[in-house]
């Protein structure tokens, strides 16, 4: 089934203890589609102005990633500078240029509208919001979001969650909307905000995958992947929209959304996650194949199972 | 088979978001023999003072430990006072009054020198490395440490690092001692060491075991065990003693140390360590059996493993 994603498509200046890049393609959006793209069809919404070159370009297209929802708008891409020098897992933002994505308003192609699932990246919920709307045929609809949105933008938030059947955000995104500490009782009260699924992505120890009541068919049970120990991190940038795009990715070429498959799933979401940040930006999720992902998938069984 | 543990007897004075304690009975060794009970015959050494009584006695009595390795001194036990109120994964130290234990010298009881399995709890190095020698029939020799010895008496604890086969330690311990950021690299550091097998406890995300080169018959692969996602953490103290016991106490219990044993052992660990921090003080460990471990064992394994 094809995925599409909204979200941002990005150039990223980034410094990591492993170096510094200038202008590396990046963006939720991106990352997102180059992780889910081994796994199924991916169609994208986006803007990007004129910066976007036949070289970012060609990036999607040689991962048969469909850009006919990425808008061309005259001015400068979205632009993001930052390091990791300190905490490999928290960036210091330097530089955060809107450009055309200040202005930007989604529009879904009519090749689109057949998509069945929908990824609703971390962009203004009330755009979220928008494109869910604008997309009734998706059957299974996953979001991102930030602790900007959910400090300062909370009504228009909780109007996405009520319409969301999976929200991917981190322990602290987690305990901060739903204002609890405790991990466990913070998820909940993101379950009774509307998801029927919360997975919370723990960085470098992986990601715990809650169920809401009465969500059986989903699996029911609470579940946690690991993250591989990697013995290096070269940089971290993207590995959460990564882990959305193998976890939506892998749902999206499933049959059955079986307990089964959204297990499986969010294994396959830690596995990129652990891709992406072997090397800067997207340069290690441009070049894999599905061998190595199922080669990794199953290295994470043997880390973390008794037999 | 038997296991000897030579660490702290002590008292807690507690203060968490769920309560406070007054002189709970305390101290490695105690939260470590507490949770080995289960599984096998433990013997302790170690120091009290004369406010220890019938009380604290009939608690290890009422577990079948074996105490004749604890000496009754003149003067207090060593007693600790803090609290974690701001954070429940890091304890603010109000008092440290060694008393007795600061003159501690371990002494074995000749009843004990059959213990196949020692346990060095997290004590002065000096002591641990004297015991380690003074047990030449120990074929598994397990230990803790923290930060203290790690920075200010390095040359002591490297000597005992030699004499390991399995060191537990935590995140920060384990990257202060290799003196590395990155944990699996500093894994292979603290296993250059000596131990051949680290186990890096990491609280609330579990445990990792790490194997050093050339010990194929120790499970040869990094392992990785969840902690269990609770709603309530009551009381953190001595969760990862608790770990020990519960990891070294399977391990002794078991005919054959095969790698699965191992992979077992870390899940125990993990068990024990979420049953600790349920209630103050060990009141949670003295209330079990063998059956609720199990079945937690079985939500483990449920939480974790994809069929």
């Amino acid at each position: 089934m094809a995925i599409t994603v909204v979200g941002s498509v990005a150039f990223d200046s980034i410094e990591t203890p492993a170096g510094r890049r200038e202008r590396c393609l990046g963006g939720a959006a991106t990352y997102f589609s180059l992780a889910a793209c081994y796994f199924t069809n991916v169609r994208v919404i986006a803007v990007v102005g004129e910066d976007f070159g036949p070289e970012q370009q060609s990036v999607f297209d040689a991962h048969g990633i469909d850009t006919q929802g990425i808008e061309r708008a005259a001015g400068k891409s979205f632009f993001w500078e930052g390091s990791y020098l300190e905490n490999l897992n928290e960036a210091k933002t330097h530089a955060t240029e809107l450009n055309v994505f200040g202005a930007f308003q989604p529009k879904i192609p009519d090749a689109y509208r057949d998509s069945e699932f929908l990824f609703l990246a971390n962009i203004d919920p009330v755009l979220q919001r928008r494109v869910r709307e604008a997309s009734p045929k998706a059957r299974l609809v996953a979001g991102d979001t930030m602790n900007y949105w959910i400090k300062d933008h909370r009504d228009a938030l909780k109007q996405v969650l009520k319409g969301l059947d999976i929200l991917l955000i981190n322990d602290t995104e987690t305990r901060m909307l739903a204002g609890n500490s405790n991990l466990v009782k913070a998820a909940r009260g993101v379950l009774d905000m509307g998801p029927r699924m919360l997975v919370v992505k723990h960085g470098e120890y992986g990601a715990t995958a809650f169920y809401g009541k009465g969500h059986d068919g989903f699996g029911a049970r609470t579940f946690r992947a690991p993250a591989l120990p990697l013995e290096e991190v070269v940089d971290p940038t993207g590995a959460g929209d990564s882990f959305a795009g193998g976890f939506f990715g892998y749902l999206a070429s499933q049959k059955e959304l079986t307990p089964g498959a959204f297990r499986r799933a969010v294994f396959y979401g830690s596995v990129m996650g652990s891709f992406a940040v072997e090397r800067f930006g997207t340069e290690r999720l441009q070049q894999l194949s599905r061998e190595e992902i199922d080669e990794r998938f199953g290295m994470f069984r043997e880390l973390t199972h008794l037999d």
